[in-house]
């Protein structure tokens, strides 16, 4: 198929850092290419793929400090996709709303993977607007709040089997990853450790946005001999921070409607300690690739049985369910399905 | 004819305070059914106007603070437009770029008149992708950046004759009326004043981008016994603070594509001393409604000479070229072109 990609602009395809839709569009563009299907990434200029790659902008504009106007370029990419749409047989969006009225009006069926978290009231005025757009959730939690929409599958993300390899032994230690936010709830992962007896791992980065919090709510907790704080890690550590983990813990407070720490943890083997918040009841089941808790004690209890999960059943689950493949092999489906029902066409002719 | 405005939703139209584009919205809107047009206004459901009023929120944004995602309410409105569009002769953008890709698949010919600065390099590869949409300056200077674009005309902004009345006497001060940031060089307003002799009644508000500058460059200077202080000041305040003025001081830095508060002092009678940037030279005439300086020397000399401006004769400029139904006049001409020449069709067929 002839499909087309569209990511946003504020990071590279993949990022040079952390961005998690350019990475997950990174990953689903080269899986599709993998499958023999001619790829056209619409992505800024610094973008490294093996598709086609059509650039709004030299460099992504998170990157671009003399970039003052942002949705200028977003505009630009929108007006590229637009005049060469005839040439895709699919257009998938990753550009949150902005291209949805453009979107009918194209040459091509389109489809939009939506990224975020649709629980923001002001959000809903403009679904019902789109009730006939069709969209992927990244997960069934996600949907929640708008359950009439039109959509077309929940996809998964997935990642690169060698992305973040397994480990059949970890160390005595467990791992925290991500943002030091509220929602997060790092101070939550400090108390479970602490009790549990286990050095706690820490790699995560402070937004400008939270360093209020951070001073107030976190900073005070970390000088606690059991913690070890790694700051902003990379890919490498990440694999090796992960992989050598007893266990992730994932005490969100927030419905993330899709945690990529988890399906990471997952890929090194390493079982995952969770609240019941977002996605996370899809994506682990219980004593088989980690446990889903609702408090400190229970956690605490959960973690004195670690060894009572395999690390190879939880490596299984991600061949399974997590990888770029299976990933890219639901959105061809959908890209099928859409190119049949003409839905695109129809919504165009309406 | 039918017509459609399309404003920002970031302020109700009219704003209650701050809001340029949203102001001249007002304005146009108004003046466009005073001459007997069929007109329907897009914007924030508090919005005050004589037109229908289409709202794609039920507040304006910056009021809205539940509202964490600004783009979905905008995408809401192109949406509303787009479905509608075939019910209008023309429809008229105030909505920066957003809906540039989408309105050449509109049902109706459309315009977008460019209210901000155009000289930011990220703009101008998105530019040339349009380079058949019809836009209208608000000033000559704006337009410089991209002279080869589909230019339909430069329509300067208007005023509403009776919003600030004229006022054949002033007092004995001089006025600065402004954000306080850099560019509006309130501290050479300070100087020109100091030196003159005469008090400089200052109103602006301060952004809280522009604290830091506030602190350092500007706060040393206000205790000079001069200066007169009044914060941020309302529609009423500001006839007062103006028609009492011997002159208004505008010694800006930036090219400023349109100096609102310039023919808000001209409808007073007040002229006004400014340096030549942006539109400038396009409102003030040397002698007759102000003087247009580049340095704080010349700008001495002329407020030596403050009496032999006639203020009458201020009046009359902005009688002949800034009220609102001018400016409405002028659109109407654009929109009878545009329907005429069907550039909304040709764009769309091409």
């Amino acid at each position: 198929m002839r499909i087309a990609q569209v990511a946003p602009l504020f990071e590279r395809v993949p990022p040079v850092t952390y961005g998690g839709t350019e990475r997950v569009v990174a990953y689903l563009t080269d899986a599709l290419v993998e499958l023999g299907h001619d790829v056209t990434l619409f992505a800024s200029g610094d973008s490294l793929t093996r598709a086609r790659l059509v650039p709004a902008v030299p460099r992504s504009l998170r990157l671009d400090t003399t970039c003052r106007d942002t949705i200028a370029p977003q505009i630009r990419e929108l007006e590229l996709v637009s005049r060469t749409a005839h040439r895709f047989d699919v257009i998938h969006f990753h550009t949150g709303f902005l291209h949805l009225p453009l979107a009918r009006h194209l040459a091509a069926p389109s489809v939009t993977t939506m990224h975020g978290r649709l629980d923001f009231c002001e959000i809903g005025p403009m679904m019902g607007d789109f009730a006939d757009a069709p969209f992927v959730s990244i997960s069934d939690h996600q949907r929640r709040p708008f359950p009439d929409q039109h959509w077309c599958a929940t996809v998964y993300h997935g990642l690169p089997p060698r992305l973040l390899p397994f480990r059949p032994t970890p160390d005595r230690y467990v791992a925290f990853v991500g943002r030091i936010s509220p929602e997060k709830r790092l101070d939550r992962a400090i108390e479970i450790a602490r009790r549990a007896g286990l050095e706690l791992r820490i790699a995560a980065k402070i937004d400008a946005a939270d360093k209020e919090y951070f001073e107030r709510d976190i900073a005070p907790l970390m000088d606690q001999p059991h913690l070890r704080y790694l700051g902003e890690i990379g890919e490498e550590e990440k694999a090796a921070l992960l992989g050598g983990a007893l266990a992730l813990l994932f005490p969100i407070d927030w419905p993330e409607p899709f945690g990529m720490v988890v399906i990471e943890a997952l890929s090194c083997g390493t079982p995952v300690l969770a609240w019941p918040h977002g996605s996370v009841p899809e994506l682990i089941e219980p004593g088989v690739n980690g446990w889903i808790v609702d408090s400190v004690d229970a956690a605490v209890e959960a973690l004195a049985q670690v060894d009572t999960i395999d690390r190879a059943a939880c490596r299984a689950v991600f061949e399974k369910r997590f990888t770029a493949e299976r990933m890219a092999r639901d959105y061809v489906t959908v890209y099928k399905r859409l190119r049949e029902s003409r839905h695109g066409l129809e919504a165009r002719t309406a």
